[in-house]
């Protein structure tokens, strides 16, 4: 459904440039993972310092990770010289996010010239290997041109 | 509109309490502000260690405090013994996060027995007093019976 | 809040013209009704055929006016020229639609040269007199030049 | 992913007479569609009387008919002597909805003992025989016992 030749050939070294300067990744130790045109995975691992009053990671942690998995899926079609911005989402909390480890996935919609609409779930590995849907977001995120 | 007196006469104490064994508000450096029937506030002051790529706190930081405001705002309003969990949310961001200091207030918009409707906005203000309106959530929270 | 002079100063008559122009309104007996810079009010009155499987007026019946409320409330700030879209909506629905008559109310939370986010209140009047909150709107409505 | 054997023998029953018992959905011209466990369709031609100001299906009507779709998708997976109900949900206007045919779909997420996540899709259908996503719905359903 997405096209196979995205329209900026660099997206892969801007995005990895663009999380590496995201210092509140840094802070909640989350990770670059797949990056391919559609689609983009970030990780997170479970810290106690992440955590809500149950001792889960807190609802808006899964959300920060997601946002911005959704946000450079829609980059990663986006024409050379753009930068992306979260115009708005929803997220539905599908159980609680008692993992060791956390997966979000943004994959586009329907890309187009100024909006994006971005999917983006949140899977939660247990340290048994199995995973479990945690969160799921509706994005629509938005083309500025850089200054 | 909101009952002058909440069902659990204790909401103040456990919010305080409840608030203090969310490790991610430390982490964050969030501040439980106001609390009262229907609004719970909660504030941040701008760190470089929050932001996204452009250096404005991260959509994911907003959302983390308004999402703690609304949960706590409809929290005032259930029975003792509850526990409060997101549905889900939706956030808006109406401009960047560039101002030294947030205010998150969450807002009860209609209680109910097992599901609570809250209005959240985020405030930033600049050095000089000034402020804006940075985001509005429009949430879903629900209420458990504590185990 | 909301700018005085807005900046088409034919808002109204085109707005007017418009809403004659929805069939659909006409199809569910809707009406205009107050249009002012940043607000635009839609009045329906119950009838038995607009009505989901308990006899209550449809959920996608009440989002259609305060669709189209919240639509027209984005336009009156826009610039001549223009024409309104709606790019997404969340609607929260907080008790059943059984009153006698409808409100819906749009009103510009943060207009822009782009987008526009607008908030959208149902209100249900019943027969004597009395009204409540039916539904409430967050929603994007976008700006587009008229070819 | 969802159970083979839905807890309500009589769901595709129920929901045959629910769905005849929605006036709304005469008005439209809207008729039932496929009735799986987890998965419902509903299905709406093309009338110039459902249309906005530029002549394609009003917005409003496309919710009203995804939405149907949501709730009964949900209503397969709950128990016998149920009801459903719509707690809310987003809808992202992908296209303008110039199309002859309509199909909306609604597939459960995650189903829950009170609450059910649900996904909508709206695909339009030109008369060729091409199909596009038109809309696409993340709502929230609730089961209520009958009274």
């Amino acid at each position: 459904m997405i096209s196979e030749q995205p329209p900026n050939s660099l997206f892969k070294e801007e995005i990895t440039q663009s999380f590496a300067s995201q210092s509140v990744m840094q802070l909640i130790g989350a990770e670059l993972g797949l990056v391919e045109p559609g689609i983009v995975e970030i990780n997170l691992s479970y810290r106690p310092d992440l955590s809500q009053q149950h001792g889960y990671v807190h609802a808006g942690i899964i959300t920060t990770i997601v946002d911005s998995a959704c946000g450079y899926a829609a980059f990663t079609l986006m024409p050379a010289g753009s930068e992306v911005l979260s115009v708005e989402f929803k997220v539905n909390f599908l159980r609680s996010a008692r993992a060791s480890r956390f997966v979000a996935r943004g994959e586009v919609i329907k890309p187009g010239r100024t909006l994006t609409v971005v999917r983006g779930d949140v899977l939660g590995f247990t340290e048994d290997g199995k995973n479990e849907l945690i969160a799921t977001m509706l994005a629509t995120m938005m083309c500025m041109r850089r200054a």
